[in-house]
């Protein structure tokens, strides 16, 4: 049941959190490239991290810190330098930022989150950085977060930014958000990276597993190359600062706020997948009949990600054969005799068999959802008419979703003919 | 060690083999759409299969067929319809080919084996096989390899073939392949398939032991777009007509024998994955420094199947971040500080720092490396000079290879703009 509405303001949007983004000359194009939030108070964190072997040190960092504590004030965040595959002097890089940060704000290190976009390979404009911190810190405002939207993307196409309210004991209670990434994209420009802000008061642990589970039905739930990031990041912030009863159990009203913040970073994923590279639309894959969730999310993520299922939305085919073998590769078993698969409301598939359906108009369909989500202004319009894949794989409960997008001659352009 | 060498005949050249292959009416284009491949005995049979749960009616029929008796006498392959989602209907059509070649050979139908490829969703024309069986019969002939060969492709530029010979016991031992496939390719034109025949003679259970190995480090080994068909499939004959000494334990003869089965799947794997859809290059990955061959395998697999990779080779791009990202994402743990790449002879990276190199010359290589490549008659030519990416992640003795392609403009165009 969905019981909360949006609401201006980003990650500015939940009370006593400030933002900022400003140029500070470390992307080569002057663009806006140092972006940071802060909480008025201290306020519990939580994190996910990216899962790959080679990353960041600004992700060593924020596993460091979150292990050692869970609670954080600010996030400071720059593009234009991933400082990944930096070895020790980006480790020493990131806790230099960090105390530079601290020490400008007057709060202790330990309360300051890192992250990094931008060419792998290079350290921070550690001088740049450091000049621009004050600047930065003298920004802040309560009307911020679209300027920090603006200095986390780098080959992004448009800012992506909610915030939604409910309601919680009678007191409106505010989840914000932010992010960029267009798939692992560019030739080193990696990343996807959001960072989330909440005014309710909620346990540490109660929020890492709200953000754990909301990370499973968003950001891990999308897909634009397979290329997972050295820097992927998913920071979440819950300062208290609404004054409601704290949240430190399951129940109603923890269901209520782990759903909103799970619509809130399904929105911002939704957000990087239709700005994945060369993209002309959003897909969103919808898998029922699984004996779990997990299940089902896997077959949708196998679809989305299907190269040959994409190229075939880019050429508006509803060829039900690459979606069919698509979902029976996701090593999850199932009786090919129960397979359905719908695409929009065309059915192409049922009881493992294809059936005859009208081409040229489910051909239209894929047309039409692609130039309905065309508007690269309207985030919201982009997203809100996906494509839809429909599967179903037998009579078990688990359901999950995914989304992607089409790949089309500009990805291979864009990451063919970047550098060199 | 290496102690085989080439011989011509593909299929053909073990003794006591014969193979045909004829216009039968199959394919829309008139070309050449049926196959056969006989044994003069009964001769034992291995097979790996596809791993989608959604599969064609052949890879059942061959999976109960082996699981019933290790051997068989014949492989009849069509190309045209997968017989892929096509129900029982399908799967009694298969039967039926079965028994109509197994009458024709005046040999009973448990001994034929049958593989398919083409549309999914589309029955075989029964109608056309059937008529067109008696005729496949009467053009077996000892040099009707290149026949079979052509009479399996469906969108593949080239048909892929080899031979090697040895000795075991101071006798020759020949073992010969053919193979189709470049990738799970065009909208619904599934499949790899390879058919290989030899004349020693092995134990059954030894045989797929083997195949399975030679499986692993050659067709599992490849990746064109990451997406795996309904039909994929292997089949290995042994006839032992080779009159040398029976093989029925791991030693230095079966390590012969395995190692040159495996030479002759990975050079049909190669030159699959060469003529992967669009693909200018093959590109060959080595890892080395992991706990186990498995583990190697699996980083070099997702870093040829990385889309940005692939990319980059296209784009002549020498773009070390996208490997070492790609290494780092294959759930293979490992100290990013130890991770050293190079291309060709391109040191890019060491102790996980990217190292200064000359960014012309290694595109150069990358440009050499395709140009050298692009032969379309000499499939030899075309796999033996391929972008080599070498990859060592740690102290570990674990070593293996991936084999792949680029990704261009023309894969997208030929999945995108096929049918509707």
């Amino acid at each position: 049941m969905i019981d909360w509405q949006r609401v201006s303001g980003g990650v500015t949007a939940p009370r006593g959190y400030r933002a900022a983004g400003i140029k500070a000359g470390l992307k080569p194009s002057g663009l806006p490239d140092l972006a940071l939030i802060l909480s008025d108070v201290e306020a519990i964190a939580a994190g996910v991290f990216t899962t790959s072997h080679v990353k960041a040190a600004c992700v060593d960092y924020c596993r460091q810190r979150l292990q050692a504590k869970h609670s954080a004030r600010a996030i400071l965040c720059n593009a234009g330098q991933a400082n990944a595959a930096t070895g020790k002097q980006g480790m020493m890089d990131a806790f230099e930022s960090a105390m530079e940060l601290a020490k400008v704000l007057d709060i202790p290190s330990e309360s300051v989150l890192l992250a990094s976009t931008g060419v792998i390979g290079q350290r921070i404009k550690m001088d740049a950085l450091k000049a621009g911190i004050p600047k930065l810190v003298a920004e802040l405002s309560e009307t911020g977060s679209d300027a920090a939207a603006n200095a986390i993307i780098t080959t992004d196409l448009v800012t992506k930014s909610i915030a939604l309210e409910t309601t919680i004991g009678d007191r409106p209670v505010r989840i914000g958000g932010i992010a960029k990434g267009s798939g692992m994209i560019h030739p080193n420009m990696a990343t996807m990276l959001a960072f989330v802000t909440c005014d309710a008061a909620v346990s540490p642990t109660l929020w890492q597993q709200m953000l754990a589970r909301a990370a499973d039905k968003s950001f891990n739930s999308i897909t634009v190359d397979g290329d997972t990031s050295t820097n992927d990041c998913l920071i979440a912030l819950a300062n208290g600062q609404s004054r409601t009863p704290a949240i430190t159990e399951m129940g109603i009203e923890a269901e209520k706020l782990g759903g909103m913040l799970t619509a809130v970073c399904q929105h911002l994923a939704k957000a990087v997948a239709r700005d994945g590279e060369g993209a002309t639309c959003l897909i969103e894959v919808q898998v029922t009949g699984t004996a779990d969730e997990a299940s089902a999310r896997q077959i949708a993520k196998t679809i989305a990600s299907s190269s040959l299922v994409k190229s075939a939305i880019f050429g508006r085919d509803p060829n039900w054969g690459r979606i069919a073998a698509a979902a029976g590769r996701a090593s999850i078993p199932f009786e090919q005799d129960n397979l359905k698969i719908q695409l929009g409301n065309f059915l192409l598939m049922e009881h493992g068999q294809p059936l005859p359906f009208d081409r040229n108009a489910a051909s239209a369909y894929l047309k039409h959802a692609a130039d309905n989500t065309s508007t690269p202004g309207n985030i919201s319009q982009r997203i809100d008419n996906p494509v839809v894949i429909a599967v179903n794989v037998g009579n078990g409960h688990g359901s999950g979703k995914a989304w992607g997008c089409d790949l089309s001659y500009d990805y291979v352009k864009i990451n063919a003919e970047y550098t060199t």
